[in-house]
């Protein structure tokens, strides 16, 4: 089991800070900086929508050229520098000019994010204020900084984690998030700054990454929609000394990284726009992974799904109606569905069936309610035709969802 | 141009009659029936839900044995007869015998449809009530038989067309549809029921049903889920003795099944959950006709573009990603949008153009909203990379959606 914690505590040589650069109004936090004080090796993730916002644009070229070399990532919120054209390329690349020289380092060796609204330029002014302001802000405040990437986030997302590896050394993995609106599978405007000490190969960084990512970052909805910004970066700088010797240690290493992801991308859930329930939606005897998977989407994404989550109502013929129309095979006489408050995938004692041979069962509806009033519950179906499996973390659709996003820009 | 009404007209030989069974409270309409004096042939169109309704199942096998000798249609609310197992299918085609003993003809010429809750029985009792009143009600009253087929609709949708053939004679179209909740692509929890006096072959009533409903009932978006019992029949009993006899008479007919089903598609999304906006989502100059279906839908899906349509934000940065990740080929700096109040695609003066080679015209961001505010408006995206085009009819996501869905079961 890793014991993931909440706060930061133990990587070394990374410096970071969250500070007000004038972006948002009433003194908010709107620029962080994360700064190692070596040169790191990189993997990254970035959003597949074909509109990509300038940053992301540049930030490719940028791992490509130093994925071994890479200093610090700059991240400003208000201004997504996203359907920007030229302009906003200049301004990404100016953003990372100005890192480059406060750090005395090259500006392909900085990584520069930004998230808020799309379409307006970035205010340089500004910006070039917050560079000044989190360098000289920089140290272990990582509170701060994950304050500093927010949107419409309520709380900020950290969480760290220690491996002690088979030579008695003990490595330390770090991390911030953001998000809210627009999450769904293949990621959304979520941003994920991830940083280790041990020294990993590029390689190994980016493979790491990804084998996280798909079981973390990409396994979230909250409205099924994707940004043009979404980015995940993971930074291994060394500075422990230590490397990842035996397949053992690459195993506990691989296993603290995704528990790490998880809980940054599950907080992302838990803290979604108008989010009142955290909803975990496992699926299993699915035709295979892939077929599970997208039955776990659909049925993470169904509005009427979501709305009946708000309403702590029982709904199992929606959930059925999703499954059927996912577009892989499923057949409802063979299904099995339970909900079950908690977190847990496993089926236990309180589970309440609902649904088997193609029917209802004679359930009690006080009793199912009673499940789906809790703040977290679990949506578990059995396809029963195969080894397929897939869990999705997802949330109910509120009243203040529309609100939030029905006047997001005024 | 096809002159729709919006009352029924002159399609002679159908009889019907929507009355109280008692499956609703307070006396309202819940049970109806259209009846032809003489043998039909039929067009047909099921749910692509692998999870479908009995009495969707046993209308498929009706209609492959009857095509051309359907003689009614039955229609209850309440109770939608979906995951119901064997049950369920008994008394589907109980239903049927029912009708057929009353009307006298087999229970497979007998076609029978459910809306309402999946998973509960129909009430038998209050069915055979509803087949008894209804027989004895028969008559013109397609107000009755349209809110007798309603749920949680607000008003009852109705149309017919009269088309004058070449040989001087005129034939009549008429139909009734419900929808609300549950309305996307490849239909809904949507039931439609057209009939005409014109003689078809089984064959032509079903290439013309086919033909009309792929560019109306499957162009409609409300929330993007698909329910287990949409259903459109089309019944032509030839009771004006009049053929299709030429080409244009063929085209022309179809030119007016296709304008009425659309009426009574746009009628659904009018009246969806919850609706404060009708848009049409046009999209132009697509890579092919499949990737602009891609992108309207996926644009007319979004819970963040249609939250913002609910809040008047001309907010063209969701409109412009929704199109990014369709999964289509899309190049935002070859794309032009505007919006534009009414329901005309093409663009005229009042149109605002809001986003031109990547980025964000210099619109008035008071003009773009005055546009939204309109209680029904355009969303013209022009891909600029072919000739692929398609239009989608949608809606806002509102409040009201998430109340009437949070709790539509208590």
């Amino acid at each position: 089991m890793v014991d993931i914690k909440p706060t930061i505590d133990g990587v070394t040589g990374f410096r970071v800070s969250g500070v007000h650069a004038g972006l948002k109004k009433e003194g908010k936090l709107d620029f962080s900086l994360f700064v190692s004080d070596t040169p790191c090796t990189v993997g990254a993730v970035f959003t597949t929508n074909t509109v990509k916002a300038a940053c992301v644009l540049v930030d490719m070229e940028h791992v490509k050229i130093s994925r071994d070399d890479i200093r610090a990532v700059a991240v400003n919120t208000k201004h997504a520098n996203a359907c920007t054209g030229e302009q906003g390329i200049a301004n990404a690349k100016l953003m990372a000019e100005q890192v480059a020289a406060k750090i005395g380092c090259e500006p392909q060796q900085v990584l520069v994010l930004s998230t808020g609204v799309i379409g307006t330029q970035l205010p340089m002014d500004k910006i070039e204020n917050g560079i000044n302001l989190s360098y000289d802000a920089l140290g272990n405040d990582w509170e701060s900084a994950a304050k500093g990437i927010m949107t419409t986030d309520l709380q900020h997302k950290t969480a760290s984690v220690a491996v002690t590896l088979s030579n008695g050394r003990t490595v330390h993995i770090a991390g911030a998030s953001k998000g809210s609106g627009m999450i769904a599978p293949n990621m959304a405007t979520m941003l994920g700054v991830m940083v280790t000490d041990a020294a990993l190969t590029a390689v190994d960084a980016q493979k790491m990454l990804s084998a996280a990512n798909d079981v973390t970052f990409n396994r979230i909805v909250v409205d099924g929609d994707m940004s043009t910004n979404d980015t995940v970066f993971f930074l291994a700088n060394g500075a422990s000394g230590a490397r990842l010797e035996t397949e053992a240690d690459k195993a506990a290493f691989q296993e603290a990284l995704t528990a790490l992801a998880q809980k940054l991308a599950q907080d992302i859930v838990r803290d979604g726009e108008g989010v009142t329930k955290f909803v975990t939606v496992a699926v299993r005897g699915a035709g295979s992974d892939d077929g599970a998977r997208q039955i776990a989407n659909t049925i993470a994404t169904s509005a009427l799904v979501k709305t009946a989550f708000f309403g702590s109502d029982a709904n199992w013929g929606r959930i059925i109606a999703a499954a059927g129309r996912a577009g892989v095979r499923f057949d409802p006489d063979q299904a099995v569905l339970h909900v079950q408050a908690g977190e847990i995938t496993d089926l236990e004692g309180g589970a309440v069936k609902l649904f088997e041979n193609g029917t209802p069962t004679d359930y009690s509806e006080a009793e199912a309610t009673a499940v789906m009033e809790h703040a977290a519950f679990v949506v578990h179906l059995d396809c029963g035709i195969g080894e397929g499996e897939a869990t999705i973390w997802t949330c109910d659709l509120s009243y203040d969802y529309v609100k939030i996003n029905g006047d997001y820009r005024t």
